[in-house]
């Protein structure tokens, strides 16, 4: 039977009205705390509920159930915490109602249009495992193996990324002087954490100064003589470098945003001009930002030629390898990061294409002290000398992620990643030249890596197409088209693409460009699933 | 068979010589990604396993194993990551063997020294169901009933805190103009926010100027006439104001830290001058703060005198309750956090005394345009009149913790709740008592919720303590010994107890007093289990 939350309150309140006594409710409470075996009738109730939802979510092709936003938003709609604690089997039966038959199937083959992917069986009872564990790893004193786990797993990284000598990694593998990543709940976190240590390295305490950390920026600059502070890198950067911006007090007008070319590679050209003025402005710049795969396209600034200009300009050169970083691992496509090894910090996220649940970025620095300039204590934790993580982070209390990264390094492997990524592009290459051979499809780049940005192309408009006559009114007449392709087919549910704004394409930079945009990580998805979410495209479009 | 993790590798190196081909590796990993139903026999093998360890690690009534950390850093002494997949088998037994072994039993009755605790079961398998599923949080197209159910949680929360009206709730709940509140990996994060969202609505774009977000904190204290900012509160405001203060550019002596009393609340009067002041200074206030729980001893600031302060000056008030939220369920303590409803901003923190999973913290706003002042836009994403509740967060990309959040409020309810605060307090007196009726042990504060101070007086120093006739080198001599006790109890690992610094004490601001804190949170921890944690303390010192 299935009861609606409205319903299972309904029963809530009328226990409140029979009046409960205290001794029932502590007697009901401490039946959820009794430890496994005692407790094996609930936690093994619901295992076989959650197993049975799981199996049903994973398993599905569709990418999605077809309800309408605006109904399903009217099932939460209740702000009271229920008075009495709801009885389990309904709770359980109200979630698998209402939460997991309206979430996004993220592991479906077919959902090829964001960063998401199935992920290796193993995760979902590590999942369990470290929940009941419940490290905080903020410190040794509720994190103990797993703090060194988690300090193992960033320098199999760093490892793979710098490639330093054995001995540098003896010296600082378990140094509690020494920190060579820092692992944070994801990306963003990650690239904020790495501009953090670059500004308060370069306005650090100097003779009677205190530096940036302890006398805040206006003074920093002021002592060193600065008249603002900025940082560089391509219009492509994500988002997150807009939070740290203006987190960090420089203000989003200091993010200086360089042009991209059609690749969606940072213009070097530009990029050492605006360096030089800046250096003639007598701004600091506290870091050059290379990325290294693109949120929108997929693409890679060309890493080498930038950590030139950061090396002459002695310059914190940081590189947003959130998604792109795993490239790594594929001996074919390797060469494409090519510089990475130069960067002072990378930021890569595990929850992408390494393969594993979502919460999981970590920012990885070239020199084991740099975070030092982060660092932070307090008498009741992190004292100085311990191996207390939470001193250089920042974020406080934390889970036991590091579970996940080591399990997926261990159990996926070099060669496991290698595969993955390798398929991955294999398969973007896969549906390039399945949509440049269909006239109802326009490729709008060549993919550098695994995301393809591409549009539906209107029958009556092909010819055009064909002939390069487009003109500004037609593309936006098949901007609106796809913009309204992508939001039915999300719609419907049978697959999904997302959709972007591109203005750097071969129409030119006055050209706002609506592009949908594949991203092919998911190993289960096959050439089958490819051909069918363009087919499903090719079907709606035809209903519009 | 257990093996190490070298002779694991060893293997892999093995196979690795003998050339396994790429097809097999292929096999090897799509295995891992096979969906449940195939790969059952692999998934339900792991859960076997992890089901084994957890229940052991559950059951435990040891904090700790007795390793030494010298032992185990060197364990995790390996920076190479394995060239082929590892055995899935060998890898869950090491990880049994090596990290699960060596982990602090969080969930023990005698592990009574950290704010962490045995949590409700129904968390374990849901961390196995949010996994399966995946939901990235940062946008409506990665997460879609989640959206709402995250909404739903923070409101019922909102509530819990400001009251408001029921067509204030309707009106907002899932409004995507709205926040209610934000969702964060943790209550450092959260305050962060909280402080960001404040500084950003005081320093606003207003006629040509563009706000603090787009031009920089320099430009804005400029614009508005400002000398400088600063934050004001407790010293005893948790080390992750210090963290914000730097971020954001202020500088972390711009944090101004009021004396606290005996009773660690903060001394109301300094305040209210330091206020009158800044402004006689012409600094901006970004937010005065209340503590609603010290990390270090529990105390509560008086939070309504605090918000009149606030509210005369006109300066955003920010409640740090990270810790002593949850008393709000409670109708016999509740009245301990009065004038929190008059903050704007909250922090709480689920994995605090929601008893929830490490990882979820929130910040609840007042007002719910407030967090208009951090919003960001991305074209591929988090599109203006959206619902992508990453628009408006210090976070990208996170995992579906909503879930625990909703399932915590359902499950254990306003009178489950208020069950566990009030047994924690019950508790807590319990153990006060015992120790006041002890001559080895000496209370250092009347405890105001559920933690505790106190310290051990070797037996030639008890007579001058009665007498009150201890010098500061009799209480050096205390401090060591505490010292030593605490690191030593750690060690051995049948309980724990944590320790800190105090300054403010009964023996006056001139004194560093080293206390051993006890936070009694966890519902399996009885009187028996304090009992013997104090008798493991005694033993122990005999020892010494």
């Amino acid at each position: 039977m299935t009861l609606s939350k409205k319903e299972m309150l309904k029963q809530n309140y009328f226990l409140e009205t029979e009046q409960v006594l205290p001794c029932e409710i502590g007697g009901k409470v401490m039946q959820l705390f009794a430890s496994s075996s005692q407790a094996s009738s609930i936690e093994e109730q619901i295992d076989g509920v959650i197993n049975d939802f799981s199996e049903d979510f994973l398993t599905s092709i569709d990418s999605n159930s077809d309800i309408d936003l605006d109904l399903i938003l009217r099932k939460f709609s209740d702000s009271q915490i229920p008075i009495q604690p709801a009885d389990v089997e309904s709770y359980f039966q109200y979630l698998g109602n209402h939460v997991v038959a309206h979430s996004i199937h993220t592991s479906s083959p077919r959902f090829i249009g964001h960063m998401t992917s199935a992920l290796p069986s193993f995760v979902r009872p590590l999942a369990k495992l470290m929940t009941a564990m419940n490290q905080n790893a903020v410190k040794i004193e509720t994190a103990k193996a797993l703090s060194f786990c988690e300090r193992e797993a960033l320098a199999m990284l760093h490892r793979l990324v710098y490639n330093f000598s054995e001995n540098f990694y003896a010296q600082h593998i378990q140094n509690n002087q020494s920190t060579l990543g820092i692992l944070v709940s994801g990306g963003t976190v990650a690239n904020i954490t790495a501009l953090w240590c670059a500004r308060n390295a370069s306005l650090k305490a100097k003779d009677e100064f205190l530096g940036v950390e302890k006398a805040g920026l206006a003074a920093a600059l002021d002592f060193y003589g600065y008249k603002g502070a900025v940082v560089i890198g391509s219009e492509l950067m994500h988002y997150s470098f807009d939070k740290a911006a203006d987190l960090m007090g420089i203000g989003t007008d200091s993010l200086i945003r360089i042009p991209s070319d059609r690749h969606n590679r940072v213009n070097i050209d530009a990029l050492q001009k605006a360096v030089a003025n800046c250096h003639a402005q007598n701004l600091l710049i506290i870091a050059i930002v290379g990325v290294a795969g693109t949120t929108d396209s997929g693409g890679l600034d060309s890493l080498a030629e930038i950590a030139d200009i950061a090396q002459h300009a002695q310059v914190h050169f940081h590189v947003d390898a959130a998604w792109g970083g795993p490239l790594i691992f594929s001996q074919q496509h390797r060469h494409k990061l090519a510089g990475i090894e130069r960067a002072d910090s990378v930021t890569i996220d595990g929850h992408k294409q390494l393969y594993l649940p979502m919460g999981i970025g970590m920012v990885l620095l070239r020199d084991p002290q740099l975070a030092s300039a982060i660092e932070k204590q307090a008498s009741y934790t992190m004292r100085k000398g311990s191996f207390d993580l939470g001193k250089r982070a920042l974020e406080g209390s934390r889970p036991g992620m590091a579970l996940f990264l080591h399990a997926g390094l261990n159990l996926i492997g070099l060669k496991g990643y290698e595969f993955l990524i390798d398929e991955g592009i294999r398969k973007t290459k896969y549906m390039a030249d399945r949509i440049c051979s269909m006239s109802e499809f326009q490729l709008l780049a060549e993919p550098d890596t695994n995301l393809l940005i591409y549009r539906y192309i209107p029958e009556q408009l092909r010819e055009l197409v064909s002939k390069k006559q487009l003109t500004e009114i037609d593309n936006q007449l098949i901007n609106q088209f796809n913009e309204r392709l992508q939001k039915m087919q999300r719609q419907i549910g049978r697959s999904f693409i997302s959709r972007t704004t591109k203005t750097a394409t071969s129409f030119g930079k006055e050209t706002s460009i609506i592009a949908l945009r594949a991203v092919i990580a998911n190993p289960l998805t096959t050439e089958e699933d490819i051909d069918a979410v363009l087919n499903d495209q090719i079907q709606i479009a035809q209903a519009i």
